[in-house]
């Protein structure tokens, strides 16, 4: 166990027009080292769209809130190099891994449940946030993954199993947990045999291959035939084109499915359209949030005649979803579909990202590290 | 069993203003008895929102669907006076009631499922509607209880259990089921400790008796404090008043609930107020539906912060809900606040109802059949 301090250094976002190629790399001040701290030297870190709305200041003016520079991701995997004397699941020189959160209360129902996403007070950004449990570190800021190295609370670095490529895991930890967390959750493949993914993209590229894994029959919902091939690639058994008329396109298809995951941040997203291929009973669940992020307007009968239930779902928790995620995706051999990039060249991949290439995920990768690319 | 025809007699509504004091008293020709249908002899018939919403037209204009006159009326309870050849569940002489649901196709799975009210083709409401499954009465009207007969099929006619006044019966056969329905199937005084019932009217206030009956900690959620008294008497342990400002009067009480049913059907609900009471997790049971009836704007944020549910529920499935709501109150003791009105006064006691009188619910007494003014 080394506790010899490392030069922190990343790429940091210092206005809203980082996210056109205008990341800078430069040195930061970590969070205090804790005692149940776990440091990461980071080999790959997953760009989520996140990541963007949060650079961006599309989800809040990080100008006007004093949150520039930030360093943003949070799809981090990496060796460990350093942890603090309460550290029980991790050791030095295992690869693991940190999602969207570093920090809760660890001590509300929610925490206790393992629902640690849902916290009732004390929940930390991997970036964008300020530490507020430990006393060490209160109020100190959180940093993310798009740089060299990386520390926070043990109770959010997961190892990540053998048999699983650290490079795909790493676009798990945030991205595919947001999938897999609500698809277990509403028992797909088990209680909801017919699964449907709106939107392929990122995320739900991750559905598909995930809602298929666990043994559900899966309709991708999108919008236009563009990415067809992926989509029967990725193993969908059916697809509903929603082109400019979604509820055309779906009527034939009424109460065909138990469970819908929306990956969509349409604010024009045609939810009634939606909540009518869902069978009484079923679950709607929203994963993204448009920046605008008023629901889109739908009627209470929609819901009074069919019993379906609308909700949200936020990421994955460290200590129940994100764990068992990793073991089946090993076991099953779910791979996400990911393109390599230098982190060096950040300033290529986050506009790329922007302009809609990923199919599906970009993983940054630090070769100087152990990263392969 | 007598097969004697007898004479359908009921107050019609002929207009949009027929809830203004102007029912016309008037024979009318019901469906075609079959051999799977029950007479019933008229005791009671509660007055329910939906009667007003319909006879006045808010819910579809009758004058353009050419669905005037119409009977309202459909919490009905009085004696069987004939069943058809394939009735089992009553005899001649029992005391059975029929809620808002008179037929169902009875072959879909949720017809299966004991959740005939989410049926997939087959819905008939027990006015209003049009029987499409029988034969001999495919596209006949349907009649409700604000008459001296009632015939339809038996499978949406329950017997009353011994011990439960027949005149209480009658409101719990719409307004009952839609709070003992959701309130059971979300679990109040098991998973759910903590429900929240939005609205002390008719259905709020079976929403506390029920509620407080099955074990659960009940928080009324009213708009003004006038009712104060009432709710109290009535078991509710906590009450909020949300005056102008519902997010402030929700602040302190944030996650304290894990179920809401909502009876209001005010299209300004604070809905987001609303859900933040709510426990990660939890659920909204919308019961109401305004004339207008777009769900408020809300945050699509609240819900992936909290994971908590939306969702709506309609009345009660006759083979489930509604046998064992009318156990269950005979055997607690569960008894609605009920006025009686003679059936003669019904243009009285609808305006009466339209100026929000009840407290809570109104009941047509049909004295010349056995009902007890």
């Amino acid at each position: 166990m080394s506790n010899q301090e490392v030069t922190y250094e990343g790429w940091g976002a210092f206005g809203a027009d980082s996210v056109k190629g205008n990341f800078k790399w430069h040195k930061y001040e970590p969070k205090t080292f804790c005692e149940d701290d776990v440091e990461i030297k980071i080999q790959y870190c997953g760009v989520c769209g996140s990541d963007v709305h949060t650079a961006s200041s599309g989800w809040g003016d990080l100008e006007a809130s004093g949150m520039y520079p930030q360093v943003v991701g949070h799809e981090i995997v990496g060796e460990v190099i350093r942890v603090g004397s309460k550290v029980k699941n991790l050791k030095v020189g295992d690869i693991a891994g940190v999602g969207a959160q570093c920090d809760s209360c660890q001590a509300c129902q929610w925490c206790d449940a393992g629902r640690e996403q849902y916290c009732a007070g004390g929940m930390t950004g991997t970036y964008g946030g300020k530490f507020s449990r430990q006393e060490e570190a209160k109020g100190q800021k959180s940093y993310g993954g798009y740089a060299n190295f990386w520390r926070g609370p043990s109770r959010f670095t997961v190892a990540i199993p053998e048999g699983l490529d650290p490079a795909v895991a790493a676009p798990m930890m945030c991205g595919g947990a947001t999938l897999f967390s609500p698809l277990t959750q509403y028992g797909a493949g088990t209680t909801a045999k017919d699964v449907g993914i709106v939107g392929i993209g990122g995320l739900g590229h991750f559905g598909v291959l995930f809602a298929k894994a666990l043994g559900a029959n899966v309709t991708a919902i999108t919008h236009s035939d563009r990415k067809m091939d992926d989509i029967k690639a990725l193993g969908a058994d059916k697809v509903i084109v929603t082109g400019d008329d979604a509820k055309a396109a779906c009527k034939d298809h009424a109460r065909s499915l138990d469970l819908i995951v929306c990956t969509s941040n349409d604010p024009k997203l045609p939810l009634a359209a939606f909540i009518n291929l869902i069978r009484p009973g079923g679950t709607f669940v929203l994963v993204g949030a448009a920046e605008a992020d008023s629901i889109p307007k739908v009627s209470a009968f929609n819901f009074i005649t069919t019993n379906v239930h609308f909700t949200g779902s936020a990421i994955g928790s460290p200590t129940t979803t994100i764990p068992d995620m990793l073991k089946f995706a090993a076991e099953k051999g779910v791979k996400p579909w990911i393109k390599k990039y230098d982190m060096k060249d950040v300033n290529e991949a986050i506009p790329a990202f922007e302009r809609g290439e990923p199919r599906y995920r970009f993983v940054l990768v630090n070769p100087h590290h152990g990263g392969q690319l």
